[in-house]
């Protein structure tokens, strides 16, 4: 009954992403993945290639559905008519901004709650920029990202 | 079907941890709010007290039952069956701590998982302690508490 | 006698702001809510605009003055002869960076006095970016921005 | 006309506190440098002590008095009739905790006012328990206590 | 020829512990692991025992000495010649904390020069107050701290 | 025989950048510091001017030596044979971006490791960008940067 969204940029999805995203689906009964289409940033990979990526990562789990938005948050859960959104937390400057958004999106849509997962230990340096720089030069990311992603990353940066 | 525990000293409640509750048992089938004992801490209010003043701001809620438990909150857990954890969180210092004690929990026991839930923005800076003090000077914290809590500390701090 | 100035890029004003300003108006016996042009950043309000949106919304206040800037600071509080700032403050990322500031102001200007105020809990989310993000996809901002600067934005991203 | 409070237990004061005192006196008509009597707390120097050597390093700032009170801020403010708060701030820890308080007392005493003064960067490390630790032990605190402070901390860790 | 203190509570000595001390004698000559006395704390293991757990645990460390000391560490190191303090770091909050007492060691001492080592991802969350409340209540912690430790801790905790 | 590297953007360099090269090279054998050409950045000074300007600052010390590198970090102190790494470090946002990069570091290469510098107190507020914006308004940075480095920002910035 209870449905929750995980938003995120994914650009790619990390392996603390897919984890996020497990968690949530484990107490969630249904769970949108929803890929942020930011028209002012120029991400590495389009909305769809993100979409692909993180479907083709989260197929084991039957509950959790991909999808995309541009505009707000608030928005898309409204018309999702989801009102729990679950996020992965790291840093201390995560939580800053995050506590911000969280606390701006409830004051824009009273109701709407946000449940903060906190990474794993060992993957708390995680991040998709960090997997970026690592994968433009050449170097391999097995283990931290999921492996439709490392092929994908490979391509992307091919000589 | 999912059980959520929402650990905590309680000493008193306060409006922001009502709140906390709230929010897990409006996502999850069973809540359990689980006031810690601590043998080693001079409470104001004893655990018996602390429940029962959690239990009469509670009473509304059907799905959420009030215990207390004395040892670590890993076993606490295991013993009730429960795998998810639920705290909510205010300043960046209760973050820093909280991800430690999350991580230390995962730790020791794989597949417990924990939540936070950011406080409410016009509730940010209510903590135990802060009413405690307010109270303690025959302040009325009004507001700050449930009533069955304000009462409780009107009646403690009596002259 | 005493003067303070409050700095900043004010794109656009938010009730926060406004909140800073008239709690420096309470105390300094004359403020200058100064506007930050700055060059290399491409504001959705121009300088002008800004000052515009500001006098509107601080009319009721007798000592306060709307100026702007390019330039350092240091130099403009020189300028006007002014040797207190005032400035408002949310999170923990906004402190470190605004300490920084403070002490550099104070490196290059002994004298310089920075005075900071902390943001009313309930509007500690509160941003120029969030309310531009916002306003963008049409949402309303009453009850975060003054009126003038509501419209504004209704006017400036209407379809 | 504007009168501040400079809260603080002092024990002993610094030349960071006594920085903050000589800011808050450069603007304010008046301000009360106020020792907070903490019964729960064991201070190396008494309420009185602590107020003797506030006066000693604060005799050359004529609109200073020092004052020493028991109970809640909001109180002793009301009390003396003041609605500015000033204090300093080092670290990022610091402001997490002070910012809390700010809050809590303008939720209790609306129209109390705090302004931080962020502490010099060359002082940035001074606390006072620090400095009782280094007296503790011999070492000398010149430059970092005003003289009177060493002083008196010299007789009280005498062999 | 260089030397380096590694100072610290040890009570108990955690693997966290160990692999800061690894890596300071990775670089430096010689390193003396030093356990701090604190009268004014009750440990759960006496100094001595401290000292014969960190001896136990570095036993293969050749460049390694173990000592204790009471008093400042100021002191300490120029008693022992020595000019390096090499820490472990784990959270923001420690950070803040150790920054100011490297700042103010540098002031008592101009020339003592602080080396902090980030913890690895995977321990960033251990702590020996963590490690003695999971003991205290029975659990392992095995992989957490040195095997002679892990004994020490089930023998002082056997009922 | 142990060496550190010292990796920066240096653009340009600063007082605080020298003062962290210096105490490296107080401890290790020899120092490479290296400045960080970002082909996605475009920085005041040139990878070449970068390098001359920290070879001027840096001629004292007979174990330091200058580079510049594109790419990663660990693939560079790999090409080099070094496994130590030592960073400055200010404030508290700073901290978490570099453990951050610091444990990314240590998954890609095991056996790198990375050491932090607290930045002198009354230095803690010095950043590159800072020195930029003060220089770009023809105000002095005689104090804050390494003589040659003031010529080489005037120069820059004359008019």
């Amino acid at each position: 009954m209870a449905a929750a969204l995980c938003p995120g940029s994914f650009d790619p999805p990390t392996n603390g992403h897919i984890d996020v995203i497990e968690r949530a689906a484990k107490y969630f009964d249904s769970v949108v993945a929803a890929v942020i289409e930011n028209p002012s940033k120029q991400p590495l990979f389009s909305a769809d290639e993100r979409k692909a990526l993180l479907e083709g990562a989260l197929s084991h789990l039957d509950n959790v559905e991909v999808a995309s938005f541009s505009g707000l948050l608030v928005d898309f859960a409204a018309q999702r008519g989801v009102t729990a959104v679950v996020k992965g937390l790291r840093a201390v400057s995560d939580y800053d901004y995050e506590l911000q958004m969280a606390q701006m999106n409830a004051a824009l849509s009273p109701g709407l709650d946000t449940f903060f997962v906190p990474a794993k230990a060992s993957w708390a340096f995680l991040s998709s920029s960090l997997v970026r720089e690592v994968a433009r030069y050449g170097r391999s990311v097995e283990g931290l990202v999921p492996a439709g992603v490392a092929s994908a990353l490979k391509a992307r940066f091919a000589p």
